[in-house]
């Protein structure tokens, strides 16, 4: 099986985008706050909004996509704690009723109902109804203020309570920002992969795997700058007595393969071990386009993995389905019980 | 001649460090503001202070280093704009006595009087006087607030003034951030690549160079998380209708081989052409260890071009010093100069 573990919903049917709409209008005007109930999206239209998927799923390969709320969509910075809340648990129904229509080919991760300031604990309660629904993990935005990075580093005790119930829940945390109201940042251009390599410094800048030893991050977009300057975070570690990178990263950080050309495949794959890489591509996603080049979709990631010299047959298969279901602890139970068709 | 573009004073002499103390201090307790005139620095301390980059220079195989103040030392988010001011002035003259003392080693490149909010219209003065120094370039801060990015990003009119001064006095700017005083971001691991990612994404959101058809960007750190991440910014690139990045960079934007392992430099030489490329190792700089792996420094940057595959002699050649007096059109003129013993 080829699992791509980073996929968002960036399909969402029109009447979920003219809800969130009416939601936020209605903080400046209250006559127009729509009722959730409002929100009437049908299976049929649920299935039929990921028929994008489904095909590149057929075409390039893969089976079944670990699938989350758009990402640039959480918006954590935008409007109330209370909308945000609201918005994170309408968004996590959607993929969760995807993912019971379409078993074989989706499992969830949810979105946290996070805002800038406020403690992490307040998604626990989120998180914990996730787990009851099946969700293998979620999307943790190291920066709610989107894109002014107001909050604590990862590394902070602030995180902790959440990091606690990760643990207990066993819940994979990919390390994903949202959307930008910083004019300097160009969202899936800048902010994402900043967001990839502002995080992966700061677990170097402390211990945090000491006090979690089963917490999982996955950094996406290949880990951000990391493996191009594998060698300056190398120097940065060393200098400052902490360990090697690939000992830091150990049971706990893991590196997507959202790189979208054969050379950044063939440089992450030849400094960071196949055990922390998985498979993935971000479809659809940041970039739609192909490659004028190859004639080949930019995202489509099977491609590179499956042409680079770095990689053995079983290092392969580590990347495309071993290390997915190591790395989400809940996802074969999951897969099972969907397949069984009770998710 | 093997020319590194990026060195910057990091071994500055002690007296310099009380005196910024002193500075910041008055600032608090006007009585403690030193008079300029206190700083006592000889010309002995000077060349004292940089033989660690002499040896080197001697060791690695370079001959002449571009040299700027201590990038993290800038810190234009520090004081008032008045005492930056000061900063900029003090810390410039020190890099012009240097490069006066030891001509054949350094040419100097300079900081700016930036400060988050003022117009870069205030650095004029100051760059005006850095010309008739001879400095052929200096150091241009995207985020003078220090890891908040609240000032406009680089294609905005805001920097125009600046701009049209560069081009008038044939002056590069390298883009370079300062220290961080923002806890998600260590300065030298995650604000400074994170600043080249960012300014690069810039560059492809507006069409600067058709306004500054001269106008030269360095961009360190081998171009942040550009060459790793080509596919991805080519495809935003075509997504947005731009053109090939190859073609947003052109003549106006360059990235340097500060990048610290030989898969990084194998991965920047494959996707950005040798025109494009600065050789330079930061040094003595943010990574001043020794790779356990190799025994050799890791900002031992030459190794690396040497050791590429992917280059001919002649691409060696642009990148040792061709392409960095084309770059810095002053430097030709200003090394004679120094040589003549009138710099």
């Amino acid at each position: 099986m080829i699992i791509d573990i980073h996929g968002h919903y960036t399909t969402e049917p029109q009447p979920l985008l003219a809800f969130r709409d009416k939601q936020l209008a209605g903080l400046a005007d209250p006559m127009r706050k729509p009722a959730t109930s409002e929100l009437n999206i049908s299976d049929e239209d649920l299935v039929r909004s990921v028929q994008p998927q489904l095909k590149l799923q057929k075409e390039r390969g893969s089976d079944l996509t670990i699938f989350s709320p758009r990402a640039a969509g959480m918006a954590h910075h935008v409007g109330t704690e209370a909308t945000g809340s609201e918005w994170s648990r309408m968004s996590n129904d959607l993929i969760h009723r995807i993912c019971t229509l379409l078993p074989d080919n989706f499992a969830p991760v949810g979105q946290l109902p996070q805002h800038p300031g406020v403690s992490p604990k307040n998604c626990i309660v989120e998180l914990e109804r996730l787990a009851k629904l099946g969700f293998v993990g979620v999307n943790l935005n190291p920066d709610p203020a989107g894109g002014y990075w107001t909050d604590p580093p990862l590394i902070d005790k602030w995180w902790y309570p959440l990091y606690e119930k990760l643990c207990e829940l066993e819940m994979t945390a990919m390390i994903h920002v949202t959307s930008s109201c910083n004019p300097a940042f160009h969202y899936t251009g800048a902010h994402y992969i900043n967001g990839d390599t502002t995080a992966f410094m700061q677990l170097i800048q402390g211990n945090l795997f000491k006090d979690f030893p089963t917490l999982r991050f996955v950094i996406p977009h290949g880990g951000g700058a990391v493996p191009f300057h594998w060698g300056r975070f190398r120097g940065i570690a060393l200098d400052n007595k902490r360990p090697e990178l690939v000992e830091i990263m150990g049971q706990n950080v893991f590196f997507d393969t959202c790189v979208y050309h054969q050379p950044g495949i063939d440089l992450l794959t030849k400094v960071v071990p196949a055990d922390n890489i998985l498979f993935a591509s971000e479809m659809v996603g940041a970039v739609k386009g192909i490659d004028p080049n190859t004639g080949n979709y930019f995202d489509d990631t099977k491609r590179y993995v499956d042409g680079t010299p770095n990689l053995s047959a079983a290092d392969k298969q580590k990347i495309f389905e071993g290390n997915a279901l190591k790395v989400y602890p809940r996802l074969k139970a999951q897969i099972e019980k969907q397949a069984r068709g009770n998710a």
